[in-house]
């Protein structure tokens, strides 16, 4: 297998992309294309002390960057290590593609370069986020700031699938973001999509109230892309906001830093607990070939996980299972055109 | 000054209404009405002590439930304390309401039986929610699942007033909610707000992502009500789900309890500060008289600040202020047409 990295994309690339892609063939049977400014590659090869033949380095000279507009970007800079990356996966030189850089640019280059499977309507990012008894995917996350019903239903069967082929997650529960619980409470998004989803082969287990979330109300949480990215945010800003409440207090005086030192290690785990970073990368459901956006703050570690978890969607044959049930469940019946108008 | 009192609304209700009552007219310049089952509530004044002429019983006979459907119940429940409250409130035999019943139902009420302020286009829930370094006003936190850019506009005018008169804050700053920075980003809805928040007289300072928002990013976040109830459900969700975290890395070992104890003051006061619950209730803004939402979990002292906050509406003319500024401001400008279509 080969995996085709963006190795320009993150906040520490390439060092930290070079530290996960040199741990990554020292422990899985995985080759790599590492992807930009190849002199500065070769250059952290060699910081790695990596020797082998197992990563192949193709010279891209433009980067994209963060504040860049994702579509002009895609489409203007057309030797940037992102776009040099999906170009490959395009014509079959790799089987999957881990990039840390711009998402919006890598949904375009989804949608504009890779192309969507057959029948899906939209592309959709879908991260795996933490709560108190484990984690939950989120889809979608930003990728569309407006949906329709049928692309949530999608977005379901494709998180479903998700959930339960790479996740491990048995018939992962399904539920819907909505402001109550009852039946015609919300949008006419959340509505229309309700009705669709109670008749979708997944197990939709029906609306969940934001508050519910964070202890582990469902394992596949259904939104349009503006929900889901306020709420992906909201955690971090959160998560941010605690620990730094928490620091306050442990750094008062000697006492509480005595108090910190015993609880350090608990005091850690809940950090790493909360951090969504820790939980690899989001894969972009719905493109016709393994992609996954690893964070933008990755470290060498997070970048091994995205690797890892490409692995996984290609071993797994994702794309070919959510091509399948796409064509019996999720194309455009009556129903999704009914509720789109 | 006379405030009418839902007696019946709450989870503690009418117990922890009447421990809030009987401490605000031992307090306060105030004259209180309490609405509700006649016999229960002249216990629980005579638990408390009070044979004052301060606070006044008018029987009903009806409660709306946490589970009632809103519309249903402000219309068929005629003889509930919710309902006889707002009709004091309307034919002038007090000066404000304040209810920690079904927030629905008293969003409906304040339409239907209270009306609007004239201009207004709808009502708004504005809780003030916590933030590392003080409070925001959210608004509209849920009384509108779905806006047009003409509401928001209101919202931002409304929650300036509220956030100044009465929370005492200078020049706030208003910012709306957007998944980016970038001016084209987000819905439709938040695109063409932008530009209407532009040109109003309120100090608008652009997007905020929703992980500014814990760390004091905005004194006034203005955003559609299933957006705004979703930020306000999930921090509740993320609160809990922290400090049930917290207390298992405390209540671990021996170790871990002795260290409990060292930061017991402060831990305390960091739930304090991110429970919402604690900072009074929620203002109905665009309601045509002051209303006050409290919150369903309220116990005596919460009540209590509901109360306080009512009075303050009272006193600082809120209604006059909004009024005036609606008109200025706020009306059915072209722009504004232009943007709801």
């Amino acid at each position: 297998m080969r995996i085709i990295i963006d190795a320009m994309g993150g906040d520490d690339a390439p060092a930290a992309v070079v530290d996960g892609c040199v741990a990554a063939v020292r422990d899985m049977d995985v080759d790599l294309i590492l992807v930009g400014r190849e002199a500065a590659v070769r250059q952290e090869l060699k910081r790695c002390g990596y020797h082998g033949d197992r990563i192949e380095v193709v010279n891209a000279e433009e980067v994209i960057e963060g504040e860049d507009d994702p579509m002009t970007a895609i489409r203007q800079k057309k030797d940037s290590s992102m776009r040099v990356a999906l170009s490959l996966l395009r014509h079959g030189q790799g089987d999957a593609v881990v990039s840390a850089g711009n998402t919006g640019a890598l949904i375009a280059g989804a949608t504009l370069m890779i192309k969507r499977i057959r029948g899906v309507r939209r592309v959709a990012l879908a991260p795996i986020m933490p709560t108190t008894s484990g984690c939950f995917l989120m889809v979608d996350a930003g990728a569309n700031a407006e949906c329709t019903p049928a692309f949530l239903k999608q977005f379901a069967i494709m998180g479903s699938i998700y959930m339960e082929k790479i996740m491990g997650c048995k018939n992962p529960r399904v539920k819907l973001v909505n402001i109550g619980t009852e039946e015609e409470k919300g949008t006419p998004l959340v509505v229309e999509t309700h009705k669709l989803l109670k008749k979708t082969p997944v197990r939709y287990e029906g609306y969940i109230e934001a508050r519910d979330i964070p202890v582990g109300g469902a394992d596949v949480v259904v939104c349009d892309g503006f929900t889901g990215n306020v709420i992906l945010k909201f955690m971090e800003g959160m998560g941010m906001a605690f620990y730094d409440m928490l620091k306050g207090i442990f750094l008062k005086n000697l006492f509480s830093k005595l108090a910190a030192g015993i609880v350090r290690g608990g005091l850690k785990s809940l950090k790493k607990t909360m951090d969504y970073t820790e939980y690899g990368g989001a894969p972009i459901l719905g493109a016709a070939k393994p992609m996954v956006k690893a964070h933008g703050s990755s470290n060498g570690k997070a970048f091994y996980h995205a690797i890892l978890q490409a692995k996984k969607l290609v071993e797994n044959h994702l794309i070919e299972i959510i091509t399948d049930n796409i064509q019996k469940y999720g194309v455009d019946t009556r129903e999704c055109e009914e509720a789109d108008e």
